[in-house]
Parts: C-alpha cells; sequence; structure tokens
C-alpha cells in the first residue's frame, strides 16, 4: 500500500479505473498543463503578452515531458508542485518564459486542476447512478412481486413484497443526480486569484483572462478567486458520502438476506474461502457497506478543511488532496460494485 | 449536563432559543401529536372510521396531557416511545380509540415530526444566512477599502483590501440559500409507511389518507415511506455543517486578525480573564471555530447513520436522535454567533 | 432535547444516572468550588496569604449558593464561567476575598474539576466491566457447551460453541481494565498553571500549593500545568470509545443471532411495536450497537480538540466541553445495558 | 494518487520511507509469505503432517514469486487474497501441498502479517519519539530561556519564557513512549484460529502450533484466536493519532509563532512560492497540522471498525486495511517531519 484502490491485489477488490484515470498523478499533471496552456494563450489575447510569445509558451508547454523527480523534490520544499513545475515550464517556453504562469499563482493551478477533476467525476456518477436506477428496475420487474418477510429492528414483522425491499434501494437515486446536478455550477468552475486572489497582477484584463481559460477548460468562470471558499469542495464529498450510503444500505440488506437461515436471495459468484470449499461469501454485499463507511469517515475530514486560514490555507488545503481522491475512488466503486452485485442476483424474496 | 445547549452556564454561549424551540422534548411532543391529530381526521375522512369518531378522537389527542414518567419507562422498554404514548392516547380517546393511530407505526410519528424540525430549522437558518449577508455587506461597505496584508499559508504575501477578506465570508452565503432551498423538499414530507413501510393496512385508502395528513402538516407527500432511505437526513446534516463551516472560517480569520502583533481588526465587548484584567478574548470567534469543528465530527454520525437496515433500523435511527438536534443548534447558534461578532467590529484594516 | 441523556423520555434509554452525576452541572459546580476551597488553604499554608484569611474564604466558598443566571451571563461574556464564578466567590468571602483565586486561572478551575469527572468516570467504569465479566463469564457456563453454527462474513462456515462466540465478548474486558489503570494516573492530576502556564505568581511557592491542592483533592501533581498537553484527555476518549467498541460488538452480534430464521438467542422483555403486537425488538442489543457508533464518532472530536494553540485555547477546548460528558455517559450506558441484556438471555445456541 | 504518500510529486512532502517499507504490499506479501512457513513448519513438529514434508513445503513457499495478476482476480473474486495465494503455494509445494496452510485461514495469514507490521511500526516510533525528545531538550537547552509573550486564547497574556512554550511539546512524550510500550503485547501477537476460529482443524496439537509459530515469527501466542476482537488494532490507531496529534500542536504553534507581526521564531529553508519570491512558507509546520487533523478523522474509522459481526467480519476487517496503513505513514511522517523542522529553528523568542 499505502492505499487499496492501486494496490497489487487489493485493487482487484477496490480499484474503479475509469474514476481513478481523473485522479492519478498523470492526469493531475495534464490537468495542471491544460490550465497553463489555456493562462498563456488567454495573456496574450489579453494583450499582457505578445499573442506569439502566448503561442510559444503554450505549445512549448503542451509538449513537456516533466522531470518528476525535481518535482517531488519542489514539493518537499516548497509545499506544492507549482513553483518546480513552472519553472520547469519556463525552461521548456525559453525566450517565451514571460508568458508562463505570469499573475496566476499556485492555487489557480491546482485548484482548477481539482474542478476539472471534480467536474469529469460527477459526470462518470451521474451515467452510473443512472445505470444503477435501471439495473434496481430491472430486479424489481423480475422478483418484486415474489413475497418478502418484512423485517423491522432486525425482526420479522409484516409480510411484503420484494418491490418493498428494493424500492428504498431505489428511490434515492434520483434525489442523488439531482444533486449532482445542483453541485455541478458549484464546483466546475475555474480557480483564479493570483498571488494573494485579488487578481491585481492582471490589472483590468483580469476577468478577461479569467473568462477565456474558463471557456478554453469548459469551466464556470465566478465573479472572484474562490480558493479560500471551500464549502463546494465539502459539498461534493458529503454528495459522494449520501451515494456510498445509499450502496452501503444495499449492500447491508443484501448481507443480510443471504444469511443461512434467512435465505431471502440467490448470488452467483460469491467469493470462496481458503478454509471451507462450500462456502459463497457476498463478498459484493460486504464491500458495499466497507465503502459508505470509509465515505461517512472521510466526509469529515473535507467540513474540517473548510477553515481556510486568510488568504489562502496550507494544512487545510493539503488536507484536502489526503482524502478526496479516495472518496471519488470509493464512490466510483461503491457504484460499479453495486451493478456487478445486481447482476449476480439470481432469486429474490421468501426462501423456497 | 450533559450537552452545552441547555446548560446552565455554558448555555449562555452555546444556546440558541430560536432553533432550541424547535427541537426541545415540548416540540417533538407537540408534532407528534400533531401528527396523530391529523392522521386520526383523515382516518374519518377516508371512511376508514367514523367522522365522528375520527373528529372525538382528534379533539381528545389535542386536549391531552401526556404522562412523562410512563413515556419514559416505555421508551427504555420498547426503544421507541410511541408504543406508550399510543396507549396514552387511545385511553383519552375513550371509545373512540379505534381511531387512533389505526394503521400507522412508530416510525410514522416520529419521522413526521422530525420532518416538522428539520422544515422550521430551515426557515429559521435560510433567515439568518439572509441577515448576515446584509451584516457583512455592510462591514464590506464601512471597512471593504482599507488596505491589508494579504496572507497565503499564514504568511504576508502582497497587499490586499479589508474587502478581498470579507468577501469569501459572504460569497458562500448564496450557494447556501440555494442548498437549503433544495434541500427543503427533500425533508419536508410526511412519513407514511405502517407496520413493514408498505402502507397495507390502509388499503386503497393510503393515498388519499397521506395526501390529508401531509396537507394538514404543511409538508409534502412522497410516493411512499421515506423510513428507510435517510439521504434526506444525511443531507440536512451535510448542509448545516458546510454553513457552519463558512462561519468557522469567519471565526478563524477574526482571531488570527486579532492577535497582538497583527492588529487587523478591533471588537468591543470581547471576554475577560480571571487572571489578566486587561485581555480582550476574541470569544464569538473562538465559538464559531468551535462549533464548524463539532459539526464537522457530527457530520460523521448521519452519514454512518444511512445504512438502515431492511424496513426499518433500530441501532442506525437512534444514531440520529443523539446528534442531529445538536447540530442544527450549533449550526443555529453559529449564524447567531457570528451576527454578534459582526456587530462587535469596530474597525478592520492594517494596524494604525 | 438537546441531548437524548437528560431528555425526559429518552432518557429511559439512554440516561446512566451514575455517570450522569459525575458530570452533571451541580458535580461541575461542586468540583470548582473543591479546587478553590483547596486552593485558597494552600495559599494561606504557603504563608501566601494569612492563614485565618485563607481559612475564612474557604468556608465561604463552601457555603456559597450561587447565582446561576450571573453565571450564564458571565460564560457569554467570556466564554469560560471562571470570572464570574470566582466574582462571586470573592463578593461572599468580603474582607478575605485576597484569599481568594490568586494565583489561579480560569483552566485551573475547569481543568481540575474535569480530571476529577475523569477519575471518578474511570472508577465506575471499572467496577462496571467487572461486573460485566462475570455476567458472561455466567452465560458461559451455563450456555457455553451448546453447539452454534459458526458464521464468518455473514455465512455459516462450521460448527463451534457458544463458549466461541462469547469469548471475544469477554476477552477484552481484562485489556480494558489495563487501559483503564494506565490511564488513571495520566489525567487524574491537578491542573495548575496560572496566567500564562508558568505558576509565575506563585513565585516560589508554586510547588507546594501544587502538591497541596493534590493531596486535599486526591489528584495527581504533574511537575507542570497540563492545559496546553491534551493526550490524557484524547486518551481517555479513545478508551471509553474501546469500552463501548466491545459492547457494540456484543449487541451487534446478539441482534444478529436473535432474528427469525436464525433463533440462536432468546431474550426476556425485549421492546414491543406500536403496529404489532407480536414483535420482540432486541432494544438493548440495538442500543449497544448505537452507542458504539456515536463513541467511534465522537472520538475524533477529542483527537481534532488536541491541537490546543500556544499557552491555552479557547476553542479546542470548548470542543471538548461539547463532547466528553456525553462520551462517558454513553460508555456508563453501553455497560449498564450490556448487563442487563445478558440478564435478559434465557438461551443461546442453535435453535431447537 | 490514490494516496499522498506513493505520490510521484507529493510524496516528497508525505512520504515515509522506512514506515512504508513495513506496510508496502511487499512487505505484506513477506509477512504471509514467513506465516506460511512457519505454519508448514510448526504442523510438521506437531506431527501433524511428516516433518520432512513440511520442510519441503517452507522451503517450495520461502523461494515463491507469486502471479500478482492471479492474486489480484482472485481477490476481486473472494474478497481476500489468501485462497489464490495458497493455491500458488500449494501449486509451489507440489507433493508436499499437504502440508500447506493445513487447519489455517485467511483471517491467520492477514492478521498475523498485520501483527508484524504493527509491531515493527510501533518500534520505529519508539525510537523516533525519543530522537524527537533529544531534538526538543536541544533546543530548549539553546533558546528556552529567551522571553516570550505567553499568548492564550490567541491573545497576549504574560510574559513567559520559550521553555514554556516548549515544554508542552516535549512533556507528552514519554507518555507516548509509555503508551506504545504498553499497547505492544496487546497488538504483537500471532492471530490462529481456523475457520471458525476455534482452531478446531489442529485438534490436541493447536496449542503446539500455536506456540510454534509465534516462536518463528517473534509474536505474543494469545490464549485465542483474537481476529473478532479488534480493541488492540483501535488501540494502535488510537495511539497513532495522540502521538501525530501532539505534532499537530507543536506545528500549530510555530505557524503561528512565525507570522510576520508575531515574529517569535525563525526558520531556515521554507517553502518558496510560484508568485512570491519573497515568502518562506512554514511547509513543514503546516504539514505537521495536516497529518494530524488527518489522523484525528481517520481514529474514527477504526473504532467504527470494532463491530466485527459474529466468528469473522468481511466489511468491517476491510475497512482497517483502507486505512490503518495511512495512519501509520502518517504517523511516521508526522515524527519526521518534527525533528526537520526542529533542525530548521534558528531561533525563538521575543522578536528583536
Amino acid at each position: 500500500m499505502s492505499d487499496v484502490f492501486t494496490h497489487p491485489w487489493l485493487g482487484g477488490l477496490f480499484a474503479d479505473d475509469e474514476i481513478a484515470a481523473l485522479w492519478r498523478p498523470e492526469a493531475q499533471l495534464a490537468a495542471m498543463q491544460a490550465f497553463e496552456i489555456a493562462w498563456s494563450r488567454a495573456l496574450g489575447r489579453a494583450g499582457l503578452v505578445p499573442e506569439a510569445e502566448a503561442e510559444q509558451a503554450a505549445l512549448a508547454i503542451g509538449a513537456m515531458h516533466f522531470d518528476l523527480d525535481d518535482l517531488r523534490r519542489g514539493t518537499g520544499q516548497d509545499g506544492v508542485v507549482v513553483p518546480r513545475l513552472v519553472a520547469q515550464m519556463k525552461a521548456a517556453a525559453g525566450v517565451a518564459k514571460g508568458a508562463v504562469h505570469r499573475g496566476a499563482t499556485s492555487q489557480d493551478v491546482i485548484d482548477t486542476a481539482l474542478a476539472l477533476a471534480m467536474r469529469d467525476t460527477i459526470s462518470v456518477l451521474e451515467q452510473r447512478v443512472a445505470a444503477l436506477d435501471v439495473a434496481l428496475s430491472d430486479l424489481d420487474a423480475r422478483f418484486g412481486a415474489a413475497p418478502l418477510m418484512g423485517r423491522t429492528r432486525m425482526q420479522a414483522a409484516t409480510m411484503v413484497t420484494v418491490a418493498d425491499r428494493v424500492a428504498p434501494w431505489r428511490l434515492p437515486l434520483a434525489d442523488h443526480r439531482a444533486r449532482l446536478a445542483a453541485l455541478t455550477p458549484r464546483v466546475a468552475k475555474v480557480q483564479i486569484g493570483g498571488a494573494s486572489g485579488d487578481r491585481a497582477a492582471l490589472g483590468p484584463a483580469a476577468d478577461r483572462v479569467a473568462a477565456d481559460v474558463a471557456g478554453a477548460l469548459g469551466l464556470g468562470n465566478p465573479v472572484r478567486a474562490w480558493h479560500a471558499m471551500r464549502d463546494g469542495v465539502a459539498e461534493f464529498a458529503s454528495v459522494l458520502s449520501l451515494i456510498s450510503g445509499t450502496l452501503g444500505k444495499i449492500g447491508q440488506d443484501i448481507a443480510l438476506m443471504a444469511q443461512q437461515g434467512i435465505g431471502e436471495i440467490s448470488l452467483s459468484g460469491g467469493g470462496t474461502s481458503s478454509a471451507m470449499a462450500h462456502k459463497q461469501n457476498p463478498v459484493l454485499a460486504e464491500l458495499l457497506v466497507t465503502l459508505a463507511r470509509f465515505n461517512a469517515v472521510q466526509v469529515s475530514a473535507l467540513h474540517q478543511a473548510m477553515g481556510h486560514e486568510q488568504e489562502r490555507s496550507g494544512a487545510a488545503w493539503a488536507l484536502e488532496w489526503m482524502v478526496l481522491p479516495q472518496m471519488a475512488e470509493a464512490t466510483g466503486r461503491a457504484l460499479s460494485a453495486g451493478l456487478d452485485l445486481c447482476a449476480q442476483i439470481t432469486r429474490m424474496g421468501e426462501p423456497c
């Protein structure tokens, strides 16, 4: 390890390649590169540097291969990667180096890259939530009419149907989609502030540069820098955990249904045991519970990290880096595991 | 104690009377009473019991004084208050007891009461967020043009203005209002499910009864019982913590500004010390930090509590009771303390 | 509410009178009074004030009735109760007021009172852990030989005995007792620091005063003020949560054993339902799960609160007040509910 | 990413190579291999398999190169790596395959490997805590006598000395060492239970096998399987967070001391800014705050994970895997960063 998502064998259980591709270092680097390319060109279009020089810088940045050892040393020294990243870019730009990063600051680069990752994650999650809705509707169509013992407080109550058990798995999905849609404009926006967040270094061209960069990256353009306002990031984390929480309930219910003596569900392809060949463990159902509890813990970190001091925090910001990518991947995996689990269900309802 | 909100002296710092009034036991009892009154009348209008009997039951319930000792013993025995509450109501209704609680279950009563508390809390918070917006705009108007050292990573950066410091305090408020508005229909809705959540005991009249109760209480009427879907409750908690998180940043900034040697703000009415008469502690600023960190911890509980098993949980449900009322009060207090703190500010900007 | 422990009916489920008596406002006030009495006398014995004046002050403090409204207003103003508490004490002491609180500060009073509450809580918990050990040994003696389906990953594995199920409930108790014993000297100690924590106001008599106060209160006397070192408080919270975590496993297991279709346990006196007279809900088992999850959330707050700034924090300190008393009561209740639950067990082992 | 510890550039800030070496997949694999070697030999010595066959199996396991792709697929299928790991080992052992893993189960392998990682982590932490004690004593010797404004509630109080500021950084270290020492026997012990945790498959030889494996691995030998008792694991996490919490206070204090306008400390080698060449950010001080807050969140996960159901949990167990290695690395890094930060201090005390 450290993390289960990139772990050589635990990754077989936890990894979500599609979400991972949005947060892995290569993607972060590409997003920071995209920001700096858009920035250089925007400087040129705004007349802050000659357009030709801007284009030369943009092309040089686009063609770069980064020295990762230097970035690593620099991050250890500076607490952020951007000073060394920009130094490498300026070296690559040569005579056009004046068109690189001028008037921008570390947080502009990193938080705009974060905005891209959040936007693209939302897009994947929206598709999967929709797919899960279909999968659960299909379960309902196949098994919904079957009788089932209703259980409240883990005790037999009155007879219901499978449809009654499945409805609380499916109905929250529409609200999750509404939440993701409402969240998008609150996080999918460029961060542009400059040294102290007031865009002063860009002078009267600031708005034009910001709009230009936003347009190039397909992000919103807020009225000012958001880097000291983290409510969007914390809301993003909250919605991730709401989604995995719904999946956790599904997993918990299925693990309970699959118990010997209860027998309310049959699953194909459960996990085997090293000691007991006859066992069929409801591995994916348990995984959903694990991921829900993981996110329910992690969400606290993003709420704690809202306290960005003054014009920019170091400590609270880095706490986000430690937690947010894993929450995104855990949520993505919860949805993919939920879809896989639906496909394993061969029977629901009272045991024959 | 146990809790700081009702504590005889700590309440002077932490209590929020307006929010407390929505969550205190008397309010919970009144809300459960309101539910049962509306329920009896709805049974009558739906023809499930004679209308006169329904009205008689409703009037009897409305005139009741409850035996709290009995409710306490019953809750210890049953894990919920409703069995004894309903027994008392039936006794009060006398011959009309058949029109009491018929077809309803514990969670219908308690979660509908919860919906009322959440709805009314949102309403108070919306007003206060709006008032805080005005107060911060006023600060901006009075001091916004004053120069201020921009500070990033707790180090002097470049000169900005007070307006730049205040903007990240104020701008999230519009998003908080949007979040509260979007949240309202997801939590302000009746919970009506009956024994196993399928409304079976009401037969074909179920929809009419539900609509009738919803109308009487001013709540939405969802397509089915939501008691095993807790995403609305967890979202409510998340939004509370987002709001207190913004206040926490304000408090942290003001505490930093008020340091000797920094001197970026002057406050009237700070706290005194038992050992040092000269001190003026920024008590309300610290309180905002405390409340934000409190909510950032508690929010985890509501996400953990999403795992309601099967048709109804006992364990996860009770975890909500332990945490949610205090989060509501902490958030309300953060807003009222934030307003008080704004009123204490007599100067912002570089020290003279 | 706000809190379930003092709630008129929820208290029937959650309250623990014995622990509550150690943390309730009356007990806090008595502990602060005891500190100030010991302090005045210690000042006298150390020759910092005339002994007769010290005794007069001590007697006056001991005879006081406090004006709670004034304390409440003062706490709202000062962020701590002590300035007004001391003012009331000085007024009561009259001409002996010079022997009141001289050289002490707010945190000395409050944190020494906290030390007393932690010490006495540990003592109660030690007794209950021992009692639970006996109760579980008794269950083992009565039912241990009965066969039981071993269940791993919530699936039937191989046959074991009831003794195998009960052993992991009981064996951690010895370690919990060792933890409580090791913890005691780290928290049961006077806090004496004065204005900035260096005991400067007491001059060379500081050590004598501290030793005297410690002796009078039955607390340890550390080499210096501990008020900016909160590892003891956070460890106390951690051990509370370790204990309730073990109880949570017991509750979870029993709730699973009590399911219809599993039937591995019979309980007397389970809770009833407002909708289904036949149900016997395993209320106490669920309560153990709730309390464990509650503490597992709250423990984070005490770890977050370790960051007391400089010589004394306001924000982090107040966070402890919000959380610690409820953790203590939740842990006490987990143990008492665990004992009650053991007494409800009438059968364990495979269903007949 | 996902995690900052193995991240190509963020690792420059967060990575701790020495701790990482104890938890990385290669180390986990080596530990599981060591368990199975010791197990095979113990089976031989106990007469459960022929000694020559046992030795042949042990040698074959020791010489293995594992097929990681197969392990990954197997983990995705089975939820644990052990079924495929053992299958590979049996294939490698050939005719001696009967001496592989016989009578053991997945959790025996993984939790014994975990015990080794915890034991070795404690050993590294003990050394570093001792080194930090020396470093802080050295700071005290160099700067302790210098005057410093005491600050309480972030406000100037009375003059103290640097020694008074440093003491609360150093004094908890002795308690941390005591905690680590007391913890060691509670976690550094073999897990041996077999299919349902009762060691039944080993018959009367069970104790001999367990003692033999424990001796070979240098671990304690508890009276029975601990895999359904997670208090040791949760205590390990708690102590990690207590240590990083102390470091967090140090970092918070130093970040506050380093503010322009306060100037109570001078640091060499602070971080640079991409926008402002003059800045010297207190990067390591901020990092200590970040790591403390991270662990204070994560500790909740290990307390939540104490609820291992029945004879063995899947869901709660996997939650430990997601969190514990990162907590270990964060704690190690906090200590190494604390040591580095001490070495950067060139002056403490009132600004000249």
